[in-house]
This record gives structure tokens, C-alpha cells and sequence, in this order.
């Protein structure tokens, strides 16, 4: 089938769903996870061809473990789909509704969006918890997933398929692009016919061509380049164990910490210890000149240090002057994802918080809270980068809109 | 200068803007309120040798009267700067804030969203209205005007600029590219670096156009191909004021009705007299066959008419079987923007409600409420007909975004 006729399937799909009420809905859902649960074996199968294949084309470490299937992840991924069922259901909120002076109530009310897509990389998971989230929204969802996860997204969205039809739901409401490529992809960028937004997951590399080839509308998500600033007034002792945990705790997702900016006042006291902590904790550190000439082991920093997420158990550290030249660097080099500021000092953590532009900004606390379930919205979508619809992370309500809705009796413009 | 030079320094003005106080912001729009007063003469004289060349060129009626600015006029455009000033400012407002279960506060803030790109047409007062809501709301605006305004922009620009300058407020928040070519839009539309939305005015091939080429992020503005239609339960009565209404009060407007559609049950009744009074309103109608038999006058309709906005007195009419038959009509010719359902079925008003997909859906009232003063939001920058961020008519709110500001005291993430 073209992606033209599974965007003319998701469309007519989305009218129904747009209607459909929470119960029903959530019945669907629950047996989703069911039937992800009764079929572990045919994931599993599925998912081992794809790491053979992966193997077999050199496919590197980190990459293949997100391509990986286990039951525990099955099963993670089923308890996901359950856990969205319990949300709220954000549709069919009115947020206000108020009389004209004509005597005409008319309000703002909550709807789905209708048709989204996704385009993501390697790991099968999203393939799932798209679904879901999409689902529970009420919007039919048009899956892009990546070549290495083919065999897994295929019996992924079979099993979804044949769960919502046998749930008497509307299995037309999830599509997947049965050619995988980077035509295809192309075309659903443009499918502005039957898509109302496109939302990239990935890497940099894949947002970039998504926001330069999209006509349709596109949520930005996730490359993080979050910085955190030790500034002269900071506790030291709060800030290494935020420092070791914004960059330790879980290296390889976008809220991690990438680069430290520390207040020249502070770094002879601050950096030693922290270097040396960093490095117990398997850190390769990338420093400018007054960083190097604490340690002989850390890596003259080069502007591509500054520019770029490691994602990785690396990190650049800078010392500058003072809090101002902080936001100067952070402006010049974020990704406006998550920024933070170590400090005991109320004016440079307001000045912090008012001038540093992110999705999200800290003061003494580790970037690493940047996410949906720690914000309390349950599971995420994607965390928004651009500051259009949704910024940070998106979950069932971002994936919705409104409409006005007006009871008149008759009235007419003056 | 060039457009990246003019992006530039938008962004370092959107800085400098988005920690501008309210009464700042206020004292300064009211200070240009008055330059514009002061300055009328210069003024016309620039809007004078517009509408002299635009007259050489042979434009035409209601365009010319779009370019063309009398005392009256720039009295209306400075009082629009005036009432701006007036509006709530939107910005810095804290929308919730709560507590983590580990005792960091944090909550959502609304900001500026930073750069404003406009493209527009011909109406010379957008460049005076679109600066003044972007300055409101915090923003920093491009502007790239109308070729056919080129005279009367500079100076528009040239007053605001010296009055912004005057009231030691920050003349650089607004830019207007100094050549309205094609390539100079086209540039603006990929100014990602430097430009956070670009919000296109105008007709439907001046925002296909946008759409397609810019990889900034755009909201879709004003295109209303809009439909009433008469239900076989309707109150004929009121009918008929509302269909003159929504056609001729104003019909070079978007939320202008462009298709009238009418159940079959009561078209005998209904079109001979409702026909007719279009007629005395000077409206020419382009029917369906079934219309056609009522009155010789009515021009057999084509596609085209259904497909499009004639933004003059013209009027589409189709009879259809059903109220389905209106909701799948409208979800094939609809753009989304205003629709009406004249009923007094409460089934057939709420199935219309839920199912049909615009920005605004009305029972019993004409679809020229579809605007931010009747909304009650004042003063608009258009009306937006996509689905992302905002949804209808956009006031200064549709001209910020968030951020989350976390206050810590220590926090890591488990």
C-alpha cells in the first residue's frame, strides 16, 4: 500500500476515534497489553532476526541494546500500555466556556489532533508506546520505525491490529509504511493531505532532515545539550553529587548533562574533587585550558565539545568569569532542552531562571527530572525542544488540540 | 543588511524583550500610538505614491482599497496600538506549580516565544498591528510586507523605530527586511537560527507557498472556505438572517460563508425565498442542479466552487439527503476554519458539533464570530486554521510559549 492510501486509511480512522469514548478506548488498550504479553514468543522471534541482521551489518554496542528485546522488556512495554489506559483521557475537556453579550455561549473544548506520524530510529519499544499514547489521545498514528527494527515493528503492529479488531476497536488506527526507506519517509513528510503533525524521535541527524524536508507541521524533539553552571555562590558539597548524577546516572538520554560551566572564583576549590570524582565514575573529561591544567588527563576541548550531545560517559567543562558569561555560553551553544544553575545566591538564580531559554531550567537540582513521568504527565511522547504547541516533554495532552464551540439562537454580527 | 544580519539582531532584541517589564512594554506601545498620530501626513504621503504606482500597475478595486490608508484610517491603526497597550500582558504568568514527591518546586511559566516572522500581502496596517502584538507579547518581529505597501511600511517602520528610540525602549524588536523579493521571503522562511514561527497573512497561494518552503516552524493563518448548513429541522426563520448575515456583512473576510448547504426535506420551502434575498443583497449564486431549478439566475456550480473561497458576494449552494451528507461535504471542502449548523434537532446540533473538524463550530449563529475581539481576546494576529498551538483566532496568549522553572534544593534523580 502507498503511504498516500495509509494516510487515507488513518485519516477516516481518526474521524471515528475522535468520537470514541474513554471505556472504550481503554478496553482496547488493556487488550493490547494483553495480547503483547499471550505473544512474547513471536516478538521474540521476530526481534532476533532483526539482531542478526544488525550483527551481521556491524551494528555497534549501545545501538544494538536498544534494538533488543527480552521478556522483562516485553513485558515493561505491555505494563506501559496498561499504565497509559489509567491516565486521565484529556479529550472532551472544555477548558472555559463563557455568554457573548449577544447571549451565545461559546467555550473551548479539547480534541484530538487526528492524524499524527512518527518517525524513529531503532528502538522497537516506540513503536508500542506511540501507539498507545496516540490511541488514548484519540488520534490514528502513521508509524515511520527504523530499518534495523523491521521483523519487530511488523509483528508489533500486527499483534496491535488483531487485538483492537478482536476488541470490536478500530484497528485502522495504527498504520505502519511498509517500506521502510527514505522515500517513503520523504513522502510522509509531505503528506500534508492526511498528517496534521510529524513528531521525529532520534538523533540529531534525523530531526535536522525531518524539520528541513517536512511540510507538514513537525514537533522538534529531544537533542539535549544541557549545560549546569557552578556559580561562585554555590554549596560545592550539593553540587558534585548533581553534577555526578546529571551526567552519571544515565549518560545515553537527552536530559543528561553535556556540559559544565564552573565560576572562576570556585575552580580551584570546586574542580580537583569533582574531576577526580568524575573519573572514578569512568568520565572522559574535555576541558578548556584551566581544566587541563588541573589534570593531565582531560582532553583539550575543541568547539566541537561545546556544540555536541556525547551521550556517552564524556564531558566538557568550561570555567567562565561570571554567571552572565554562563547564559552567554548556554544561548550560544544549547539545544534549549534542560539548563541549571548551582547557586546560593537568589539574585543569580533568578537571573537564571528569567534569562537562560529552555524547556526546562533548574536551580540546584539535576537536569536529569526533564521527563514525563517525573513531571507527572505518566508517559511521554517525546520532549519538545521548540517552543511551538508543547515544550518539554509531551504527554497524552499534547496530543491534542481545541475547537471552539458556539450555542447561538439566532445571532447575527452587527 | 541582510535577512540573517536583520535575524540577528531580532534575537539579540528578543532577549533584551523578554525581561521587559509590562508598563515598560505599555509606555512604549503608547508612545508610537502617538508618533503615528503625529505623523499622519508623512504617512499618506508614503501611502500616496503606493497607491500611485499600484494604480500604474493596474491593481484592481478591493486590493487598491486595501492599500489605501486615509486620516481615519491610521486614527483606527493607532487606537488598535492603544488598545493593545491595554490588553492583560501575557507573559510571566505561572499556569500551576507544584510540589515533587522529593520536595523540589516546579511549575510551568509562560514566556515570549523570542523571534516573530510575518509574511504578508498588501494591507499596510498589518505592519503596525503585527509589531504591536509581538511587542506586547514580548517578541522581537521580522516583518517582510507586501511589495505593493513598500512605501508606507518604511515609514510605518521608520515611526515606530524613532518612537521606540525616543521612549529609551528597544527599536531593533522590529525588523523589516529592506528588499520584499521572492528570495528574501524564501530566506526568512529558512532563517531556523534566528526565527522561532513564521506566521503567514494573506491569500491561499501566499500560505501554500510558506508551507511548502519554510523549514522554520509556521502557523497557518486565515484561509476559510466556510459552510453553513440548514438542517431539515431548522427554524427557517432564523435562518435566513443568519446565511445573509455570514455572506454579506462583510464578504472579503475568512469567516465569510462561502457554501451554503440545505436539506433536502426543506429545500422547496426554504431556497425560493431564501434565494431571493440573496439576490436582493446583490449575491450571485452558483448552484447544484436542484438549485438551478428554482431560479434561472443561479449559475450551474462546478468543483471549483465548492473547493473554493470566492471572498466577494458569491454564494455556493448544494442540497444534500442528510446531515451526514452535510459533515462529509464539509470534511472534503472544508479549510477548517468556520462552520454552522442551523438546527432545532439537539441529536443532529451535537453530532455536528463533535464530528465536524474547523477551528470554530456553531449552532444557530452566524460564522462571523470566528475573531479575537468577539472572542474576547482583543486585538488578533490571525486566525489560525492548523491544529498546533493554537487553534482560531491568535491574541498576544497565541504569542508566547512556556517554560518549566524547577527550584531544587539539592535533588538527583534515583
Amino acid at each position: 500500500m502507498s503511504v498516500k492510501d495509509l494516510g487515507k486509511l488513518a485519516k477516516s480512522a481518526s474521524i471515528k476515534m475522535a468520537i470514541l469514548g474513554s471505556e472504550e478506548k481503554n478496553q482496547a488498550l488493556r487488550a493490547v497489553a494483553e495480547a503483547l504479553l499471550a505473544k512474547k514468543k513471536e516478538i521474540l522471534e521476530a526481534n532476533a532476526k532483526d539482531m542478526e541482521k544488525a550483527e551481521e551489518n556491524g551494528v555497534r554496542g549501545s545501538l544494538l541494546d536498544r534494538l533488543l528485546l527480552t521478556e522483562e522488556r516485553i513485558e515493561g512495554i505491555a505494563e506501559g500500555v496498561r499504565q497509559t489506559a489509567a491516565l486521565n483521557d484529556p479529550v472532551g475537556e472544555v477548558l472555559w466556556m463563557r455568554t457573548h453579550p449577544n447571549g451565545m455561549t461559546y467555550g473551548q473544548k479539547r480534541v484530538p489532533i487526528g492524524v499524527l506520524g512518527m518517525i524513529y530510529e531503532a528502538r522497537p519499544n516506540v513503536t508500542v508506546d506511540a501507539f498507545a499514547l496516540s490511541f488514548k489521545s484519540g488520534n490514528a498514528v502513521i508509524l515511520r520505525g527504523g530499518k534495523e527494527a523491521f521483523e519487530t515493528n511488523q509483528v508489533f503492529v500486527k499483534i496491535i491490529k488483531e487485538a483492537l479488531s478482536s476488541a470490536g476497536s478500530i484497528p485502522e488506527a495504527v498504520q505502519m509504511l511498509e517500506d521502510p526507506s527514505r522515500e517513503t519517509a520523504r513522502e510522509l513528510m509531505q503528506l500534508n493531505e492526511y498528517l496534521d503533525v510529524l513528531i521525529p524521535r532520534g538523533g540529531a541527524g534525523l530531526i535536522k532532515s525531518v524539520i528541513e524536508n517536512a511540510s507538514v507541521p513537525v514537533i522538534e524533539t529531544g537533542v539535549g545539550n544541557c549545560h549546569t553552571y557552578v556559580d561562585e555562590s554555590a554549596d560545592l558539597e550539593k553540587a558534585k553529587p548533581i553534577v555526578i548524577n546529571a551526567k552519571v546516572q544515565r549518560p545515553g538520554v537527552c536530559n543528561a548533562l553535556e556540559t559544565l560551566l564552573v565560576h572562576e572564583a570556585v575552580a580551584d576549590e570546586f574542580l580537583p574533587a569533582m574531576l577526580q570524582e568524575l573519573k572514578e565514575n569512568g568520565v572522559e573529561i574535555h576541558g578548556d585550558e584551566r581544566v587541563c591544567s588541573f589534570d593531565d588527563s582531560v582532553i583539550p576541548a575543541t568547539e566541537w565539545d561545546w556544540e555536541n550531545e556525547y551521550l556517552d560517559l564524556k564531558l566538557a567543562i568550561r570555567v567562565v568569569p561570571s554567571v552572565e558569561a554562563a547564559i552567554e555560553h548556554i544561548a550560544k551553544y544549547s539545544t534549549k532542552h534542560s539548563e541549571a544553575i548551582l547557586t546560593e545566591s537568589y539574585s543569580a538564580s533568578q537571573k537564571f531562571l528569567n534569562e537562560v531559554d529552555a524547556a526546562a531550567v533548574y536551580v540546584n537540582a539535576s537536569t536529569r527530572f526533564t521527563d514525563g513521568s517525573e513531571f507527572g504527565f505518566g508517559a511521554e511522547i517525546g520532549i519538545s525542544t521548540q517552543k511551538l504547541h508543547a515544550r518539554g516533554p509531551m504527554g497524552v495532552e499534547a496530543l491534542t488540540t481545541t475547537k471552539y464551540i458556539i450555542y447561538g439562537n439566532g445571532q447575527i454580527r452587527g
